[in-house]
């Protein structure tokens, strides 16, 4: 496969779509060298989240391949999240059936076919890490032929589902700690729950994107007043869009403050099973092998999570 | 027993001096009507802080009852913390051998029966919580007695001894669970590391107690001394004295900022065994039944721990 | 305390009558010494198991102090066992309210004193351990003053409750952990459910008990014949009484087995919670501290347990 | 794929040779049709295990592919039984370095590929269970397409690892979790330590073994001696030969009395990690969906073990 125009990073999503997983395809396109899909069962189940990648990339005009991965996490029950994404798992957007299927080959194998194949490249999981733990157990040397995991998922706070989790790791934790322990022989980001809550989206963004006129650009203005609403029921004033926020920690890096940390996946915890235990010790900074994001320049993500939906994708 | 002099709390100061322990002690003298002191093994083993609590009561003239308590954990296994308290815990302190011994009756029997004598008794546990949660089961109807438990111990944040755990649960987790579920019987205060550590003392605060001529003062001071240089070689710039936080935050709880919160121990996590779960979720805020601090007046907190150790204390 | 008549053993009895726990008692009293009786919360609640008592106690003619204990497990939730033991915890059994009340002074506190009055006594407890656990915690010396715990609880098969672990372990296992350990100091001998199980009693043993005419077999030919329509249920054939068989292993150890093996009580296991973990492998024979029963002449066992409840008691 | 010969069943076989590994290879090859072998990491590293099931089906002359699976396990830390099996997996044997190399593609996918592609195919796991978990879960639909998978693994009874637990199943126990809960998609037998250890095997065997003078037999005869030795220092006076057992199962199911039961694999206990816990209490039987050998006949067993390994493979 040939390298990607100008210096935009080579990506692979692996994603459960998802109201933010489809905005997360729709940037990753704009800034990325968006090289494939992979689906997983997750905030709804793999029907759906595979349809809705399909259905997203054909409406954004994106000739990218979609594979279909786990349909279910490697231990835990399947659970999902459709409370918040809807039962489709794209809010209330009604897209048209998708013209293309899935493409023939598990997640897994994509994963590290493509590995091989591209230079350099980036996998992005915002999604149960399932997917991925089944590709780097199936693939001892896979790590080595990543650029970069770098996953939305987990917290150096506190959670959502439980008082200590995060939906994606709590969705599979075990994968999660398979994922987490290849660094350092790929390089591992934790986008967690603390950052991606920093950038808030709601009707003001919504109305933003709509004025673009363009369809991917509705579309995520729809799930954008859809999770705002699922928001105000709870309690919050407005919607982060994890997703998209861990696609712009790789192709904008420079926007992110960092620290290199231990971090555990706790697998047995009765009351922090999910949870992503980050050592933030004094004396741990540097010891550890996942890059945690710490912090983020929010107006600057924010604005390029807008433009990357108003603007035509640039494939 | 006849009520303390003016409005100063009754106080039964449940400890392991160590080193924020014997200023816990005197903090407790100054503010409050201490009616008793119980010791438990923790950041040494239980012989050594039953001498160091019948020393310090000793050295500042209290004439309070010390009841010997539990030897080791209910069920983790005994481990101490002579690498911060020095081997006898008080650091390089030597103090004279107390002229009186430990009063005859466990530690748990005594805070019942304080409990039943004493109105409106603060029960103010800065070690590992075994005594407590022994004395809640040996007597179901204890909590109801009790106008308070106020637990200098967990984190709202990460943890000292782990990633996730404070040395007080961590040590003993299962009582820990014990006393975080007297609520609401017992209003419960969780004091944790993130709140006390909001308190720093260093060399200048040492030399302001040094100079006030007192006994204790002096002693505090060399504690304190002691304890800085512990911090330097972790790499902490100053020492925090937990315990005498939380004694002040039962006497001038104004200068504290609180919420009620769910609050779990967590017993069974590979990596998070020993640690607080606080739910900070949206909406649970009044839900749980521990009152958590969340932040404190660390300047006037700071003085009034200074003023209680020059000072002769008030009995 | 005066010693007791001849050899007989001196017992003292903790457990959650329960009908094969009243069973116990009339067997405790005829072939021992038995110089008190304490109650925890288990198959019933500890008002019904503290009433039982008493009113066992009365029927047979004994004047045994019985002390109220805890009234819930030390961590785990609280549940009996009301089901198998009936409301009340007698079945359908109907007896006098009793004329005394439960002695002044905690179980806990009750075994310790007991401990140190007594020469060589028993501690035979066929209820959750929580009692046992709070007085070994409470009274770091008590277990050099006693001459062995026994233990009607754990398997070292399957379980009753669980598929992996028995009631009384199951209802508290963290107090078991505490009274498991707390061997070799005292003498630790467990009684599973594997080695109880092998003595079966059902209508024909209930109406040789019935025939004897006195108001104490009168009662064990009901409890008998109530725990055998409850097994009928459940697909067994005939019932044990678990709770005698403990009884009979101290004072007729020699119709006994037993392997000396290392045996840890699981408290983490999420289908394994409660299970005593018995270590049966070559080589671990002897290597342990718990005194295991592995077989026993069924038939004396059974006829012992008869004469005992047809009997008057030796008192 | 064509059929096998007569009603000889098509089997695939995973294992990490291993001693009995290679002994299975041997008996699997002279009952069934064997297609295909994939190994795992487990006894010994993967390196090994891959090296070791070529080289006895060199020896065997058995034309079959071997694919190399997962080179650790799916979470937990990689362990190996160099101990028990030599630091190559067999014993001292000494084999010629195999002219072929391992096929292309991973167990998982040749498992997958070969599932699809053999009728009626039994899938014999004799290792840990990494590779045939990762296949269910790459291959949401595999299961359905298995005549059967038989497991050597865990124990209705104690463990030979720990107290609990057997190896296979302790070296990978996320992995044996997903096996088993595979039924009833795929019918699962387990075939467990309690079982193969029924069939033992010392010199009179190997001698017999040995006297067949075939390249294949007298391997068998050496690996029996070697694990015969160590089973000698750890005071066991014969040697099982576990993983042919469960071949055996397969070829010759009528020679084992079974039992469907719950089995569940233990995940999080911190003594029983690693146990299969089977439900053996009244009223289970058949509620579950696991096959559980109880009984074999050992004799038979035992003679076609020895019959297979003498004489030439029927392939």
């Amino acid at each position: 496969m040939s390298a990607g125009p100008g210096d935009r990073p080579r990506m692979l999503l692996d994603c459960d779509p998802g109201l933010d997983d489809a905005v997360a395809i729709l940037t990753a396109a704009h800034y990325g060298d968006l090289v494939g899909i992979t689906t997983v069962s997750g905030n709804v189940g793999l029907d759906h989240t595979t349809r809705n990648a399909l259905a997203v990339a054909e409406l954004a005009g994106l000739d990218v391949p979609v594979h279909r991965g786990a349909a279910r996490p490697l231990v835990a029950p399947a659970q999902d999240a459709a409370r918040v994404h809807g039962p489709t798992g794209l809010g209330d957007a009604v897209l048209p059936e998708p013209a293309r299927s899935a493409s023939p080959g598990s997640a897994a194998d994509f994963i590290s076919e493509t590995a091989r194949a591209v230079d350099g490249l980036h996998l992005v999981a915002v999604g149960p890490l399932t997917n991925v733990a089944l590709a780097l157990r199936n693939d001892p040397d896979l790590a080595g032929h990543l650029a970069g995991i770098t996953v939305m998922g987990g917290s150096a706070g506190g959670g959502n589902v439980t008082a200590a989790a995060e939906f994606n790791v709590w969705a599979d934790p075990e994968a999660a700690a398979i994922v987490f322990a290849a660094a350092p022989a790929a390089p591992v980001t934790m986008v967690g729950l603390d950052a991606t809550c920093q950038v808030l989206f709601g009707p003001p963004e919504a109305d933003r994107m709509r004025a673009s006129g363009a369809p991917a650009a509705a579309l995520a203005a729809d799930l954008v007043d859809y999770a705002h609403r699922r928001c105000l029921e709870a309690g919050r004033p407005a919607t982060p869009l994890h997703d998209a926020v861990a696609v712009i920690a790789v192709t904008h890096r420079g926007l992110f403050t960092m620290s290199r940390r231990p971090v555990e996946v706790e697998l047995r915890g009765e009351h922090t099973r999910g949870m992503t235990v980050v050592d933030d010790r004094p004396g741990t900074e540097g010891r550890g092998t996942c890059e945690v994001v710490r912090g983020l320049q929010a107006d600057r993500v924010k604005e390029l999570i807008i433009e990357a939906v108003t603007a035509a994708p640039a494939t």
